[in-house]
């Protein structure tokens, strides 16, 4: 433990530990599937604390993924990853992409680029979208949870059967069945996680089905190692060709130090005659797909340049997908007592098509935004846990988020996917309407960056994200500027009081579980009767000792320079509670102006574990932060 | 292999790999210990391509350190540890020192603050020091190796005794007796590097001893959470109190959530009469310390702050030395040919005081400037492997070079104690020139930032840094820059050609054991028959075929935008050698500015496998650098 690289602080625990018999298979919560989404959420567990009596993951697969699946990490989700300890390497190994390029074809069998464009998310803290092998994603996580002691991942484990049967042991209601190496085993759980993705186990087993539509087009993915004269094989590209499109996305540097690429390509049947430009109309039939049918596809989209893979084994992966979007119409099932038990994160409760780079994002961020509402629940920590069992308000918030989410990017994708069929560019074609087509795509994309970035996200109204706490009446301004409630709370690099150094506000907010108060002081903070002294003693006094230790920390930016000031000069509680997490707001990043805040008012906001907004109020807002809070944590007094 | 978080191109071997006898205990290369210097060394070594068959790493340690000794790392060797991907994890979990504190004491037991300074190095990557547990900076290289498929080090190993024995293989002329879990081994091997630190086994066998001085003053170490009320415990200070001096040098956060300090005390005996203020003269006796004794000093020296250890197991480590400057005459010892077989490497050579941080990072760098030697020779890649076997000017080059820096080390580590010595202080302030001795006190921290940050690091002339190889007529502007043969290749962001991203220069040249030719074109370089053309031609069909493949690789650096070409535009050798390491000289930095180049003239410059600058040159050198090149590495045509 000592040794972990992340700085580790359970969360503690108000419940009784789990208690087992001999030989009984218990757990607190199962995990079916160790993909993306699975893994974020097991480490996220044992992050907070919950071992692996507690928490039990699954999967069915004897190792981990080795080449192809998802690749693109978007930047909201390495935020998290860094919030985690899990960006670094990630974001060395993996390749940054800058650049766009859109191809069009000329005249029959050829293509030529009609622009380059940079790519980038503006207020993000990694601008880039990053490009990497999911395998070695997944292993950061396999890595890291080693760090927490126990043995993470229970592989050659295949669920087979799910049931309520809460009769025996209604804190324990549900009942996997799971294939251990070819053993039966009977388990018993609290809550169960369905993180198994596309072909769901658990979806069967709870009779739920995913709705949605499954367009006819196929396309073929490859991982390879390209020998080619293309001059943008290594930007990100869109390549629009007489025979099918094409997406190019640039890929990490691999062992023998060359790069990797990825392409999507569009696949369908020649027609018999070749008429026109029509030759391509005819939907393959996914079994008919081969890797030489994809490459023999590719050599000709590519034209007048040459493709080919460079040398032996430089073909790494393929596959081949038919685009839908599907998703459930809820992603919690209750017991019959209405208690939320089972959970859906993922490829299992949304699929939708690969190329916008969702695929790892969104299933992840899923689980990072269950994980700590399910943390808080096991441990006691929600206030619900003690008052009313049967009603988890916090844990339900889990389905009107991330549903409204999936429905948002299936609504996305659908557009997307559009966008690049071949049809509608013959039919821009044959209009003479390129440019519209052209200018249309580059809009979309710029509009949508927002959403598939992952930091536009904004959840809706509900007891953790309450937009309309704020009185507008009393300051107009509060919650126009970044910092507003339903959002993730951007980063900033501040100048910390205690040692000077320059830090990012992100980085003091490391995914550990615990809610944030952030005071952002007035001016007159060194006024012992002022708003800021005041609303730190209240915060210092009575807000934070309420909550269980280690559930809530506290920030405070000051909107001037810090060197006017001793310790002594200022609220006793910013050092007791914030050493480290005391900022001038104004000297590296101006953090009133890009939050939009008012330096001679102030303001309060909370940050959920998940780094989203909570509520956003000022200064004298006290009484209504600590209903909040009341709301989302247990008391302890 | 493949799933190394490092791009992983092995050194090719032209020399046969070793040949053992059934039994044999045989190895190109055995180091002596798995400190930061030995470790560094095997990781560097398997990342060349050698591996436990080759080079065998012991110590007699069971397992690595958990607490205590070196706690800094300087920013050059960030740098290094980045090239090596390993830096990453390191600067998330260390501590960044952004600024200093002086504490000068006023009147009898108190202190005040003189004034608050900012630490950085200009130039550098990483600007600032980072402070972080030596086990932990272990850990990194421990798991690295593991990527290489090896076991890594053979712990409880102990080497008993070295010897040359050339009789009975000539090749293999040393023997090295280790006791093994308590059994005795024999090893036979070509080079023996002994990294087993300032009590070195291999020092004792050779029957060589270090020179120079150790003074009296004892002084206590201890690494705490501290409960302090003193201003500064976040920041570096010095503190000069009338108990005598104290370092508080600021450390990571830890698994508890607190952060650690690491504190530097100075122990003296009061003296009986405690007459005035030289109540402390008398030396204290190593034997003497204890932690009570370090904490009983702690305690005065901060007042009228109070101090103590954070509840308890507040305190982590400690120890206590006697301050001293000692190295060996040479850093190789040579077997009866006269061919060097033994290096030695870290405190096994050197040994000073541990204030300025240097401990981890000057026998790191030792190891770094001697594994790319070490396996050019091993692996037949030394020009002279082939012709003079008992000859290797490439080896030689270890000990002029490192030998000088830490000449450089002690000399400066005598100024910087002498410093700090409270005799001085006493003389200052009787003469009431205490103005004078903070002003030089800052002044010569300041001029040794250059040498301990590690970055101004110059080696002197050798067959693989000439300084005198251009001729100062034909371009007297050329080396005077920051591109400077014998120093460090400093980092700059650049614009890619072929992708658009920005990267940082030093990403594209990892530590692989490659040279790198630079060739910063003029802004010709679209003009087929001008002299960048000429240049990039030669380089391709002359120079970089005549060495094995992955001993060279080729930069390209472009003064002006790149929007205004196509690959074919410019010469056919840029894509093929170097299509990822093409870049705008501009766009980002001004990388001709800072190096010291002019656009119109252009320059070629040679970058050694360590990152120091070999040469620099005219676009016209083109002989002169095939020459270098030659005496460098061995040549295949
Ligand atoms: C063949 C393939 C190709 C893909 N290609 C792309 C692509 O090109 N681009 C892109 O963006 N996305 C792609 N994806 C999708 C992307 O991999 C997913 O969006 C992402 O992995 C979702 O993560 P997840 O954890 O929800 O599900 P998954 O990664 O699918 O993980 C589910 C895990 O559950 C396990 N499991 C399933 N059933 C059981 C059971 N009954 N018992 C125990 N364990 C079980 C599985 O073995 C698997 O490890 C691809 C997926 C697949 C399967
Ligand atoms: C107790 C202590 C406290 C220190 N405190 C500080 C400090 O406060 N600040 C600072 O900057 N530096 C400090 N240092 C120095 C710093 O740790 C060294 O400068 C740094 O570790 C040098 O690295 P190295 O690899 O050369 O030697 P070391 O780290 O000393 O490594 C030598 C290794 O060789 C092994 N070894 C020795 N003999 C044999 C043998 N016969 N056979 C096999 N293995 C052998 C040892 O077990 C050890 O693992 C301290 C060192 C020690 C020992």
């Amino acid at each position: 433990m000592r040794e972990s690289p992340f700085c580790w602080v359970p969360l503690p625990r108000l419940s009784p530990e789990i208690a087992k018999r001999e030989g009984e298979y218990k757990h607190e919560i199962i995990i079916v599937g160790a993909g993306p989404a699975g893994l974020m959420l097991k480490f996220l567990l044992s992050h907070y604390g919950l071992n692996d009596e507690s928490v039990l993951c699954i999967d069915d697969k004897p190792k981990r993924l080795d080449r192809g699946h998802a690749d693109g990490l978007q930047p909201r989700t390495m935020e998290v990853l860094k919030s985690l300890g899990l960006a670094d390497r990630i974001l060395h190994t993996g390749r940054h992409l800058w650049e766009f390029a859109f191809w069009e074809h000329t005249r029959e069998k050829s293509i030529k680029r009609s622009f380059i464009a940079p790519t980038m998310t503006e207020g993000a803290r990694y601008k880039q979208v990053t490009t990497i092998n999911q395998g070695l994603v997944e292993r950061e996580f396999e890595d890291g949870l080693l760090h927490y002691g126990g043995k993470g991942v229970q592989r050659n484990s295949k669920l087979v059967d799910v049931q309520f049967d809460g009769d025996e042991d209604p804190e324990f209601p549900i009942t996997a069945q799971v294939d251990v190496n070819g053993t039966t085993r009977r388990y018993r759980t609290k809550f169960l996680v369905a993180a198994d993705g596309a072909h769901s186990t658990v979806r069967r087993c709870m009779g739920v089905h995913m709705r949605g539509e499954s367009r006819d087009d196929v396309w073929g993915v490859i991982d390879l190692v390209a020998d080619t004269d293309f001059p943008d094989i290594q930007r990100r590209c869109f390549i629009q060709s007489e025979a099918g499109s094409i997406f190019v996305v640039p890929r990490e540097q691999i062992y023998s130090g060359t790069y990797l690429t990825r392409l999507y390509v569009e696949l369908k049947h020649p027609t018999k005659n070749g008429l026109c430009r029509d030759r391509y109309l005819h939907n393959m039939r996914r079994d008919d797909v081969s890797k030489d049918i994809i490459m023999r596809r590719v050599v000709e989209a590519f034209q007048p340049y040459y493709f080919r893979p460079k040398g032996d084994g430089a073909i790494h992966w393929w596959s081949s997908y038919q685009i839908g979007q599907r998703m459930l119409d809820r992603f919690i099932i209750e017991d019959s007592l209405g208690m939320g038990r089972i959970f859906f994160v993922g490829d299992a409760c949304h699929t939708h098509s690969p190329k916008a780079g969702q695929g790892m994002n969104v299933s992840m961020m899923d689980s990072y935004n269950l994980s700590w509402k399910l943390a808080y629940s096991v441990l006691g920590l929600t206030p619900q846990a003690t008052s009313l069992p049967n009603s988890n308000p916090i844990l339900e918030t889990y389905h009107t988020e991330r549903f409204s989410v999936a429905q948002e990017l299936i609504h996305f994708d659908r557009k997307y996917s559009t966008m690049f069929s071949r049809e509608r560019d013959i039919t821009s074609r044959c209009n003479s309407h390129r440019n519209v087509a052209l200018s249309k795509f580059i809009e979309t994309h710029r509009d949508s960056n927002e959403f598939t970035s992952g930091c536009g996200v904004e959840y809706p109204e509900s007891v953790l994200t309450m937009k309309l706490f704020h009185r507008p009446h009393e300051d107009p301004s509060l919650g126009v500027g970044a910092l507003k409630a339903g959002k993730r709370l951007p980063d900033l690099r501040l100048k910390r009081y205690a040692d000077g150094s320059h830090c990012n506000l992100q980085d003091d907010l490391p995914s550990n579980g615990c809610f944030r108060v952030l005071c952002f002081t007035s001016t007159d903070l060194l006024d012992s009767t002022g708003k800021s002294a005041q609303a730190l003693c209240h915060l210092s006094s009575t807000t934070l000792p309420r909550f269980p230790s280690s559930t809530i920390e506290q920030l405070v930016i000051y909107p001037a320079p810090l060197d006017a000031f001793e310790w002594e000069h200022i609220p006793h509680g910013i050092r007791y509670w914030s050493e480290m997490r005391f900022y001038n707001g104004y000297e590296v990043n101006d953090a009133y102006a890009i939050y939009g805040l008012d330096p001679a008012k102030g303001a309060l906001a909370i940050v959920r574990p998940d780094g989203y907004i909570g509520v956003v109020g000022m200064l004298t807002d006290l009484d209504r932060i600590d209903h909040y809070l009341g709301g989302c944590i247990a008391t302890i007094r």
